[in-house]
């Protein structure tokens, strides 16, 4: 950490703030030159916020010099984690992993319609919202626990795992025989309780969404409260963040998924679902996934959009779905990850 | 509800979502003309996702007449919400409320401190926090339930109020006995699970911060969860958005107030501290928060902010708070709402 | 454009209106029911403003049925605009069209390097910068005349396209001989008398960069300016827009290409160069623009960016560009859009 | 200027970026400690963009210690600019300075009926529209030279000055007989050229208003344009920034006044009509830009503005302007600054 002061900053404003992070344990490494007082802070700087230390007076600013997560970083860990799941679907090497299913799940005959479908078009997750994280309190709030375990019954049927989001860090029991990866929601990304009660009582991995505002190092931040608690099986999930731009429901940040691959070793799906919020757009933008290097997608499908229990307009019909799973097909052939 | 058909929607189009509509209760008032297939839904259309309708083929796009909330609705409630503490804190009436105290509660010793000074500076409600939102796992996150206890028991000694935040539905009965008010904070504003609980489990009134990136609508989403769940005394907390500019650590959006009042019933006090991340700039942004007509302000004052333990660049000096609360005092001779 | 009157409003407020537009020349047709007055308004509303409209007292929302642009939308003009260069680089049809070059021109023996080594790897089209939009006054501003002469007797030599931004309309004609494609930059982009100007007084193409924080619509009307003054041959070009997310310059927005496809009939390219502002992320954002249908990009490279005028940190060395070059052409081998 | 490389850099990175400014002449402070490589860089920075700086191979972050601009900085010159127009109104000092008048002008009675309704409520500044930056090319586009006309004529039966757009340095010479104050508008913030022929040419002051989504130092840095080109005159006026809320038309950031107010000498207004575009509001945030410390507002007024050529939903009827003066007198009994 590099703290620069003012340039009216006086040898009082230097010293007071230096000997704060001494008595701290910190090694102060002082680098003034004749215009400027600037020094470097040694020592594990992680649990210090700049913000903190720019409350001293004559303080200009505070710049980190190393990342304020550690697991999560490609510095700590060097190379890519991967993750197997129990039906042989491996996330994070060269395998590019789709995930379809409903946005809620419905019915039992209804998702297995979706999963069938699904499976033979070459998905291997099934996702499926059980408790829905809806907007309005008189909007339909999801099946619940029977709908965790109809996504279990039909997702066993077609050798799918199962994702589904968990909103509270009560429902953890619950989940754990049904699901073989616990989604946390965009609304959720920063909800700590949930994150650190899920990294300490399950080992099955977390698939964490990007917050709507969300800055990547935010998000890693995230992902390191999970992984600090004990589960180090982190998926990362873009989804759009929030623009001035209303045009798509939320603007697909591509980039971020370079960002992380350079910042962190783990994996990174996009939902272009979310991101878009119209399924004229899902297939062209699953294209770009794949060429970017994301490590799959996951993505909204339906039999039936128009009538499906929530965000039909970003479903995928299951024809459409299929004629893109082709064309994934095709352009991985020419790319490292392949879709299955 | 008003949906308008794309240009060259079909015939069959226009009936495949009349009649689904229909199916669901509601009534259709046709009002197309040559050119244009436009028609009205009628009946309670609080539960129907404009999203969803816009799944069916032809429709251009789907624009609400009346909000989709009700309880928390100036149409719905003519006049304002008034909470009356048990301390005599009146909010939403010609009060101008101002709540101030740690970022975090450190020690006895130190709330002890800031209480006896921003109670004798005509702060009556204590803020201070127990369960830190951090976003790093690594820094400091709270005294818990000993913070809460001392909150309460240096609070009593100057007959002020309390207000804390909560990050779980599991703490609630913990919290109960120590706060006056619930502090829900920007990055649960859309933790369903607990908006719902909260607004079951008591009666005391929640302060409901704005999402870093949340519309106003979306947020009074939020409000109309707590109340639909029984819990109507919320009072609503403008604390900056989230957009480009980074000089400032949030955009305090001050039009909020007014757009507020406007839509809704519910009292508002805004968070300068949070929306500038300066404390020089908290004296300045709580006289415009008066003058736009806020019904107070939420503030973090510390006796020594370059050691306060969290949020010391924001903290006020108890100095410069009485200072403060002196040119609120003079400046309220001249509005509607006054400083106690 | 649909009228929706708020539920209070009165016959006056209906009256008043709708005489206002019946004395412009426009039809209106009443749609209103019991609950709800709503209108229709009957003619060509290219200029009315909606916000004009919500003047009058009584009105709650105002809403456009077709868009405010004509000649750049698809409705209007259903096939593709193609745009053949002097030099046969087609634009818009099944060509990957690649523009290459410094972000400025700095000298005639680094704008040979490059432009040679640019047409050996396939580029066709030679972007430099003369007249340079910088922050700051201070920074340089480019070479002016003698780089627009520089770049055209270069491109020259290897069969290249040159474009090049013109900052000013009094420099229209000094442009002309020099320019295939004269670049409006992201902070002209609503420089009205610039578009005008340029749309009047030639007829060589116009790659219109969308501003930092212009919406699609913003970017469509801008483009309609030029072309309502007598230039139909516009380019469209994204390069990133402004959020809160600071690790990458811009964000690119690359779900933008579909929806101009949707919208415009207009040819669209992508700059991940400014997009991104780091070199090692354009490689596969290229990658994701050829995947997700644009028509081709347009890329900064340099022999050595750590010597570059400007813009080194996003610039792309020689070797690199030819080395994405190649998998620019494997990936377009299963695309529609060819790399030549 | 202080450079973080990263921390696998090699001693030959350090070498290349240290000898590549050492030739440019600056001046090189080494700071390294054992695990870190950082350095200042001693001279006149304000030509160095960090952004070149970053291409270095090995460089991780540069930041800057002095600001970018200088004229237009506090640390320049550290009293406030104080601009006094030749109508007695005085911008900068203990003044509250009042801009009033059309959205465009529309004719000669129209303008002497706003002038004379608006002298007699207190502002003593006539602004209108003569050349309007229409979003469409089908709107009206003002009325040109005749509307400067007007407003100089009618201006001066009341000793009112005159503030207008000028949106072209071709018009320079036709606006100098008319205006007080040329505007620059917010589209127009980066038009380097217009920028920089206005700071040459005239001595007039420039009222520069931020662009939608322009930080704090870019729009310093356009101040700086102006100053360096030889018009220190230069008053700034926030207008709202572009955001994710919708509610408003744009998002007033209040606090960017106290970000000028420490970063510079320079006046600040505020333009609340732009930045809520809903009359409703003008009245509360006129009164939140006193109490924060604003030099002045500019607003949109009309006698009807039901039948405003353009602007109307945030234009206030000139009977609520003449209230809004009276509470804005009262307000300012108790503030530093006085409406006159």
């Amino acid at each position: 950490m590099i703290v620069t002061m003012q340039q009216n900053a006086t040898k009082q404003n230097f010293e007071k703030i230096t000997t704060y992070l001494m008595n701290k344990g910190y090694g102060i490494k002082d680098s003034s030159s004749e215009n400027l007082m600037v020094f470097g802070v040694i020592g594990d700087t992680k649990s210090l916020n700049p913000n903190d230390l720019e409350a001293f007076e004559g303080v200009k600013n505070v710049t980190r010099v190393s990342t304020p997560y550690k697991l999560a970083s490609r510095s700590f860990k060097k190379t890519d984690t991967i993750i197997t799941l129990a039906n042989g679907t491996v996330i994070g090497a060269d395998q590019f992993v789709v995930m379809a299913g409903p946005c809620s799940v419905e019915s039992y005959e209804n998702t297995l319609e979706i999963a069938k479908s699904a499976s033979k078009s070459g998905a291997t997750i099934l996702r499926g919202g059980a408790y829905k994280p809806r907007t309005s309190p008189y909007a339909f709030q999801g099946m619940g626990i029977d709908g965790l375990k109809i996504l279990r019954e039909v997702a066993d049927k077609f050798n799918m795992a199962v994702v589904s989001e968990i909103m509270s860090e009560d429902l953890i029991e619950a989940f754990e025989p049904y699901v073989d990866i616990y989604q946390i929601g965009t609304r959720n990304m920063q909800n700590y309780n949930l994150l650190k009660q899920l990294g300490a009582r399950t080992q099955k991995p977390i698939l964490l969404k990007r917050g709507m505002s969300a800055t990547i190092e935010e998000w890693l931040m995230s992902a390191e409260y999970i992984m600090a608690s004990g589960n180090e099986n982190v998926i990362l999930c873009e989804r759009g963040i929030r623009t001035f731009e209303k045009y798509t429901r939320n603007t697909l940040d591509i980039s971020a998924v370079l960002a992380i691959k350079e910042l962190s070793h783990l994996p990174i799906v996009i939902d272009p679902s979310h991101a878009a919020g119209k399924y004229s757009m899902i297939e062209r933008l699953s294209m770009a996934s794949q060429a970017v290097g994301a490590d799959g997608i996951i993505v909204e499908i339906h039999p039936d959009p128009e009538h499906a229990l929530s965000d039909g307009a970003q479903s995928l019909k299951l024809e459409k779905f299929d004629s893109m799973m082709g064309k994934l097909k095709e352009l991985s052939s020419v790319l490292d990850k392949k879709v299955k």
